[in-house]
């Protein structure tokens, strides 16, 4: 390089320029445009600021900026059932044509017979029989490639949509801006890590390697030919809810986040133990108040904490007294599907 | 963006002059300087331009351009015993020194005895009794600073030099080369995943979500005050071993490796599991053949395969027949380390 200053210096100039053009068209531009002026966009916008800016006290290296985002209800909608169970429920006939003996079989009958009322009072266990039967016992291409056909044709029943358009505008535009700002953007979420890194790096713009997610094994082996795979095992490494997803955190990234969100008791632990950090802390949480435009549901009604999404009132409670901020769709959120 | 075209222009043009004078740059200068000319050096370069140059048939995306490294022996030394067992026997007096029970019970003993013809014939049940007593029951933050501490203190007997000092100097030159070129590089090591993490990043620029390891449990609780943390447990979760690799990585990865580079049978499965993937692929083995400026030992020797180390004949015939690279140290490294 010694030998080329003048080069050096037109490289310095030409990239000062494009730099220079870069920041100031994000200064002019908002990047949160489907939120209302309100707490929680303010709360968004004043952390990337002061976490970016260098001098200010709460300045992060780019290197530990780690933000975490729970899935189903803060990124998208879970309601009335998590689109991975619809997709294993929509696979039991296809387990049982292969394994017709299971069609004799509970909870496999029950499944089969469509009936939608004695389906939705299947029990936690039912739920993981077939899950293991649904989600395991193939090689990892092969499930790869069932859920990706499964989520071209599937569509929510309310909206008509395909599952992966269900997701929160205002949420894909934090991701954005946080990756904008030098933020990696980490999926957390009970559901089944394999399930959903097939469509993170599409749907949310999350590679695979940054979806942490409830885990089982896959077994290494070689077939006929003696070529590798993997296959898919009902063994569970890593239940990724609760006190799950802070430990999920330290073993999949090693890092405490600098910012999580979430919106139910199962994203209580990750929101508390980001917030206990050092420094510039932002914990968020969603609150689905809105029963027009998406559902609501937890401590928003007075109603009880559903099956799903169980956002209850003590957590409520917990976010106000310990600084998290609330996100009110209602109110907060002036867009919410980018179909609308 | 739309009403300022000229900016745009002026933005574009810049950005062009800089990336063509860095690419300029790059094609001028050797990316490998402490590598011999050889098969070895080829396969590497040829590799990387190949699956980097948009419209060559072995093109791979970006997002898919991952590459792991498996660390004692391929990254650094393992002889005569991993830097991990070095602080878990140096760990021990203070271990004692907290529970003084242990000092009249084996395995902690004969460590303390300091006899190293008697430490050196410990099992491995002996072994993992001391690992379980140094690497757990502390705070992940506890952890951290211990071995950050005995990192600064602690030299490799034979080149009185810190541990983090004996990487291989042309495998630096490989992970920064790759990283040049839109590779994630990963390490994927036997060795203890949180231990590594400590200096991953300072030593190799590899950050801790880019460690996969040997995992432990790390277990999220409460202090007195109310405050959470995760205290390391001796439960395993990974045995990132064999195997373990192929199955290590598509936990946290996730993805199949483009490259991987090993030393002994510990690698070999993950070793065929990227070759086995379709389009480009790069396996390679680290041979210790330089017995004057590290190391000889394995199939080099004729002699049997070391405890550590453990690259057998039937390996080195394997990635012959496979298709894997070898390099020897001593003819394909023109410098081996950087304090030489």
């Amino acid at each position: 390089m010694k030998r080329f200053p003048v080069l050096r210096f037109v490289r310095t100039l030409a990239l000062g320029a494009a730099l220079a053009f870069v920041t100031h068209a994000f200064a002019q531009t908002d990047a949160l445009p489907s939120w209302n002026d309100g707490a929680a966009k303010k709360a968004i916008i004043e952390f990337v600021q002061a976490t970016t800016t260098q001098g200010n006290p709460k300045f992060v290296p780019p290197a530990e900026r780690i933000a975490t985002f729970d899935q189903d209800g803060t990124l998208w909608v879970e309601h009335p059932m998590y689109s991975q169970v619809m997709y294993c429920l929509d696979r039991v006939p296809a387990v049982v044509k292969a394994k017709p003996e299971l069609a004799k079989v509970e909870p496999f009958k029950t499944v089969l017979s469509g009936n939608r009322e004695a389906m939705a009072k299947l029990s936690e266990g039912d739920l993981l029989k077939i899950v293991a039967a649904t989600l395991t016992g193939m090689s990892v291409e092969t499930l790869n490639a069932e859920v990706k056909k499964w989520l071209a044709e599937a569509k929510d029943p309310r909206w008509k949509e395909p599952y992966t358009e269900l997701t929160y505008l205002p949420m894909q535009e934090v991701l954005k801006y946080l990756r904008a700002n030098g933020y990696k953007t980490y999926i957390v979420t009970g559901g089944g890590q394999d399930f959903v890194r097939v469509y993170s790096e599409a749907t949310y713009g999350i590679p695979p390697e940054q979806v942490v997610g409830s885990a089982g094994g896959a077994k290494y082996g070689y077939d006929k030919d003696g070529k590798p795979f993997l296959t898919k095992e009902p063994k569970l490494l890593l239940n990724d809810d609760k006190a799950g997803k802070p430990e999920g955190i330290h073993l999949m990234i090693g890092r405490r986040p600098v910012a999580a969100f979430g919106n139910s008791t199962g994203d209580q632990q990750m929101l508390e133990y980001t917030k206990a950090g050092e420094g510039a802390r932002l914990s968020m949480l969603v609150l689905h108040d809105d029963s027009k435009r998406e559902y609501a549901y937890g401590p928003a009604t007075g109603l009880p904490a559903t099956k799903v999404g169980s956002f209850t009132q003590a957590l409520y409670d917990q976010a106000k007294k310990a600084g998290w901020v609330v996100i009110s769709m209602k109110d907060d959120w002036k867009r919410i599907f980018a179909f609308e």
